[in-house]
């Protein structure tokens, strides 16, 4: 499908598909890129995760499609409605939307949104539209603080006013809802979790060193990631990421920087390529001095994920190699709290304030 | 302890009764108010859930309790370091900052944070202050939407203006960081899921029906339920209270009413015994003709849930017993997310201006 269409235009033709088919007496189908592993290659040049051309068709006429067929139908007219309506929803709320029993029969159109959920997912890729832009809003939200202006829905929220708690990451960032209207920050820092981003907002960190502090409070949801490469496109800010020293932290950077293998479709509008690791590095408990009792020791589960990372395309440059090993070495991890042990504000005054200016970041 | 002492003061009071001890060769000894379901009662005057006076013991000179006499005041130091640093953490923080290993020996302060933790709450019992007050921040955040003012850390909010995803509501909301400056709202409305909160900030439902919206994305965080009581008591605001219809919504209510029985100390500063229930209500699914097959089916974790919240006394009233009945008998809870099987908007345009009209609420 172009992306020249409407949003609306593009779940419309899907109904066409099945009017034509219908006028030439023939069994409607619609081609639907893969999901899958074996469909999602790494490009090395653009650097993010993206979806092969590997296509499956859907058909009605086919005993083992039919009622997916159906779903498709009921799903895209919901998503119709939800772009005529301009309002947002859930997930969830598609899945009650478009739930009905079949006319004199007890058979449901959907039983769960385990159903539903794939449906929609399919309809992303196959209308080459992100999620938000069918106005489907994912869980999760963050907060920001610092040296930006966001236009909300009109209302234009200057996040250097926006107390210690900071402004709410909507959970769908797009235009035109939502506009960066100014952005004087030097970069962004992504924290992991609310607890190192509540430090540093209480601290103004953001403030003294020029920045906009984002927080996903745990894994970045979609609307902070986006907002993130947003800040980066528009306003051409690097993107620095702060996570705990584990393979889950490597992990969220690297959905960060070149997107997910499950939602390879969306990396394009997603990733930050550019994004750079500021921590916690392997090598920093020694160079902080941290004790090794705040580490906690790796289990097997740990090990395991960390040597699929390793394996990853995408961590195959030698400093990587390196800061992983390192880590499996020493047979620990340690969460960003544990700077705690040296001082509260260790982070605010020693840690970051090194890291920046050193540079002292991998890639 | 005293409440006209600051809570440094009070911290520091505990190593003064370990210096008085030393000197007089006498045995340290501080004494707990026990956290159990023993020493807890309903109390129906007040319309919220209390401790009783029972107290424990806790020496030093006890093989059984000099450890955990010692982890006492290991935490108490560190509380003390964060109020002289003005600063606030979060539990694993301070788990972090308290944990060493004992000078010749393999022997840790701490081995995990269920170690420390329980020991913030004796000294909250003990001291008679909020976690907050010790300026320790639980997980989860909120947001809030609509006709209030409030001043975090000196910027002035006007959450008229937050956009649709509004602004963070902090995991502290204390004085002096956080002040109301002005509510102008006719009530506070306090929704348990972000979609629905999505799905009335997006209507601007907050402007037609001159309210205040707030979410604690699922299960309200204290800094959610301190905001609420804040606003109903500074500003003689009612607060109604939105949740799904299954056992868990029914106990969101009462913690957000009466307090919880597992932190009964903190329901005096916390609890809201005037909150009301304004859905969803078992009879809701057939007065807005919900369609059966979008309950769903109770287990028996439901039922047997349901009927221990049946017994708590705050649930005694009859109008609470027939509505607890009521969702029983029929067999099926409801998601608020059901009533998108009627329209994306029914919350907004039918649901609630209907119980608004009606006062068709629990109390």
């Amino acid at each position: 499908m172009s992306r020249s269409q409407s949003v609306e235009e593009r779940l419309v033709g899907l109904a066409d598909v099945v009017v034509e088919a219908a006028k030439r007496k023939r069994d409607p189908e619609i081609e639907i890129p893969v999901r899958a592993l074996s469909n999602v290659e790494f490009n090395e040049r653009r650097r993010i995760i993206e979806m092969k051309d590997a296509t499956q068709a859907r058909t009605f006429f086919n005993l083992g499609m039919a009622k997916k067929f159906m779903q498709t139908m009921l799903v895209a007219d919901a998503l119709a409605e939800l772009q005529r309506a301009e309002c947002t929803t859930s997930l969830r709320e598609i899945y009650y939307r478009t739930k009905h029993t079949l006319a004199e029969s007890s058979e449901n159109t959907f039983d769960a949104q385990d159903e539903s959920d794939p449906i929609i997912e399919d309809l992303e890729v196959t209308l080459a539209t992100l999620r938000e832009e069918l106005n489907v809003a994912a869980e999760g939200r963050g907060s920001v603080v610092g040296n930006i202006v966001i236009v909300d829905d009109g209302d234009a929220i200057d996040c250097t006013k926006a107390g210690k708690s900071g402004h709410t990451v909507p959970s769908i960032c797009e235009e035109p809802d939502i506009r960066i209207q100014k952005c004087g920050a030097d970069f962004v820092l992504l924290v992991e979790k609310a607890t190192q981003f509540n430090r540093l907002s209480e601290d103004k960190f953001w403030k003294r060193h020029n920045c906009v502090l984002v927080t996903g409070n745990g894994q970045p949801p979609r609307g902070v990631r986006r907002l993130c490469r947003r800040i980066h496109d528009e306003c051409r800010k690097p993107v620095l990421v702060l996570v705990d020293n584990d393979p889950w932290g490597y992990y969220i950077y690297s959905v960060v920087k070149q997107g997910s293998i499950n939602l390879a479709f969306e990396s394009q509008r997603m990733a930050i390529p550019d994004a750079k690791f500021v921590g916690l590095s392997s090598r920093d408990p020694e160079k902080h001095k941290l004790p090794r009792n705040v580490g906690i020791k790796l289990n097997d589960k740990d090990i395991g994920r960390a040597k699929e990372i390793m394996a990853y395309p995408w961590f195959a440059k030698k400093e990587w190699q390196a800061e992983i090993r390192h880590m499996l070495a020493s047979g620990l991890k340690y969460e960003l709290d544990a700077l705690a042990n040296k001082d509260f504000r260790y982070l605010t005054t020693h840690y970051l304030p090194r890291k920046l200016k050193d540079k002292d970041w991998l890639d």
